[in-house]
């Protein structure tokens, strides 16, 4: 099957993903685990791919994962930044998108700090296009790995996460992440709960009562009330001071996660996840952060794996991911 | 032969060149199309060399088309940005790339915001220097692909441009581009009309009465007279205001290229190029630069293989470029 | 032996190095010599080791370095650099390490302005911190590839510098290379001479009174005086006009290094060494920078086999590094 042919030829959004699409790709996150404990760490799969990380916003974290992965995947990566001052209008993303094209790019990895920015350049590239995250909308392969990790950490028997508990507090109205991870978990059968400051989470109780499979609730306790895991959202600086999150001490004092507030309402085992980078002492405090409940840093090394199955998935399909046998003696 | 023995060690300037040697330059060129339609795309030609991109203005598209030529002819690169602010006096320039000599560069790919810069890194650099870019200079291997697309798309039967009227229309007072391009025009045999605001062509109509070989025309129309390509240059917003070029609109009015005027003036099937970046709805129309004329993403694809021929030639002067043979079921 | 059970896994410092820890330094780097003059230029026994440049500090000089050290070694490298004004408190260095850990870093060469910040990385990190520079605390690497340079070109017999007169002229107080020299030149056995602006040396008459084994003079001829090497320092120009150094012409007048006060002191055939980048006409005349004494460039190009001998001794210990066999025929 050639990749023009595959339905996931793109990786925009996970807002479609069904149960079954989800399961193809963490055996595919299996396969890209296993090429990386092998010897050499990598494969020759995608020798001859060109794969450009092109991100209008700073990352650091997501960039080399991106990068690492697709080495590892035996592509030729190249890396543009541009800076926001010379970010001009949506034609300068369509020109950007297309001279990659004509320079021999067949994959775009693009982070974008507007909405909607994967999708207009999907209209006119010819190749695959990865979300690595849009404005306050969607990214994609944050929550895959952050269902990979749950799955693995809290998953039932049969793969899912049917009966698990999993909230998500914080500043949901503009986290990309959190959006993403609605679609997976509630996919995957999870019950949700939501929350976070009034003015941070406003539209999604009529969203909650419209769409159903997952709860907004209105106190920290309540949302911990028995979860299996808990994320934390990153509170942004310039979100103080709109009235209802008057400063870093007050957000920390009615939503940040304790140890105690974590061990007092959650089940046991509960399980943390942020997706970083984090602000200690604010939404999250530091022996939460890297005490035993903790999934961040697993959360990170998670990324690689998952990207390298979503480059992989797009540009190959449904093709099997084959792991190189190891040779014995090799180092 | 050694490479020192080679004539073009550097690729300082096009302005020397012959029609031979232009000819010798397509003929690598045409070599590298083919390595890289090779299952790998790319060649071990030049591993063990090491190319330093040490770029003193910001390009993405040139970078990138330099990056992936050293790479698909096997060679080592780092880059080097040298942000405009931290840029001091000729000497800075003079050690870098002496420092970049002692860190084991062989080629540096040098674009620097001063004429002449490349000639001075030459006077201290045992290596290969390819100009990338000087000032309002030259851009030599703009030029040679911008060659390389017109012989394809309208060349005589002999290879040459003979016969062949070719527009350059714009800011040729600032334009490294046209410079080269008049060059290898010339040397290509075609017959060059230039146009533009008498405050960004002052200096050519003397040039073009002295040297010969083209003609400046007072009006677009003029240029465009049964041309069979049409070259439009960028304006910089900067040269704004400064009389001549009082604003967009107005620039667009008298010089910008329309589909409607290309069609009542040019010779059928008349193609459009344009070194980019684009101010479209300015000097181009968008429905001329997407349309059927236009080979402006086609420039940027002639891009790499100009670039390989470019460093195989300064770095292994008139050896031929060896295409791999293509191996029976690889992929 | 595994990594992690290697004494020096880390490199933070050479104050603690024997002249035997650096004598199996100086062998690993020959090793890494024959590498580098080998026809590949390079070996695959670093394959599979991931290798972070993290710096808080922009230098292409040591940057490069080390990523052609990583190269040439077959490992691969990652590039972040981390603006300063990005750089906020201790903590985010520590969360930037254990985010590189977890996305597969094994090594990680650091760059800081803060002193002492690569002893919190390696608190932290379960692979390799090198240290590329902390504040004006130490340079290693730089101190290791100065030794090099002179153990080759004025070396006694028995391979050390005993009976060698060094000199290191300039602003003591904020060098981290002239800290780090003064621990490998006194191992080595050099007499070592230091001189500088009073407000530029301060502390260092009591602290050559207490540990002994070098000498601070008052004046640059005393500490010239029958010197077979000498080595400049860089003055910054934010350090004029505190008093003491009132103009770069005022500090040229009493310190700069001119082929006539070298000449008329130290011994012939004295060397001349500058870590760069220089200021040429103050710290250090241009006929003297570009002269016969000087090994300015030697000191850059000794860079890369030393990193690479730093990056193997961490990684792999005491492991001899080997040289491919060089194979008949090959280019």
């Amino acid at each position: 099957m050639s990749p023009t042919s595959v339905p996931h030829r793109h990786l925009l959004d996970v807002a479609g993903y069904s149960w079954s699409d989800l399961t193809q790709f963490l055996e595919t996150t299996e396969a890209a685990r296993h090429i990386l404990s092998s010897p050499s760490g990598r494969t020759d799969a995608l020798n001859g791919v060109n794969v450009t990380t092109l991100f209008y916003e700073a990352s650091t974290r997501t960039r080399i994962s991106f990068e690492n992965a697709a080495k590892a995947l035996g592509a030729n990566v190249n890396s543009v930044a541009v800076s926001s001052s010379s970010v001009g209008k949506g034609e300068s993303l369509v020109d950007t998108v297309k001279t990659l094209r004509a320079l021999g790019s067949n994959v775009i990895v693009l982070r974008h700090e507007r909405a909607g920015a994967p999708w207009l350049a999907a209209r006119v590239f010819d190749g695959s296009i990865l979300n690595a995250g849009d404005g306050w909308h969607a990214h994609p392969t944050q929550a895959l790995l952050d269902l990979a990790v749950l799955v693995r950490r809290i998953g039932a028997k049969d793969g899912t996460l049917k009966g698990r508990r999993v909230a998500i507090i914080g500043d949901l109205l503009h986290s990309r992440v959190a959006r993403s991870n609605l679609h997976t978990l509630r996919a995957a059968g999870a019950e949700v709960r939501l929350a976070g400051p009034a003015s941070l989470t406003r539209g999604f109780k009529e969203f909650a009562e419209r769409s159903g499979g997952f709860t907004l609730c209105s106190t920290l306790a309540e949302a911990l009330d028995g979860a299996d895991a808990v994320m934390a959202l990153r509170i942004q600086h310039e979100r103080l001071g709109d009235g209802e999150v008057s400063s870093l001490e007050s957000y920390r004092e009615s939503w940040g996660l304790t140890e105690e507030r974590i061990a007092s309402a959650a089940a046991r085992g509960c399980v943390v996840l942020h997706p970083g980078p984090m602000n200690e002492g604010v939404e999250i405090d530091p022996d939460v952060a890297d005490g035993p409940r903790s999934l961040i840093l697993e959360q990170v090394s998670e990324g690689i794996p998952v990207r390298m199955a979503a480059l992989w998935r797009t540009v190959r399909g449904d093709t099997p991911l084959a792991v190189p046998v190891r040779a014995k003696g090799s180092a």
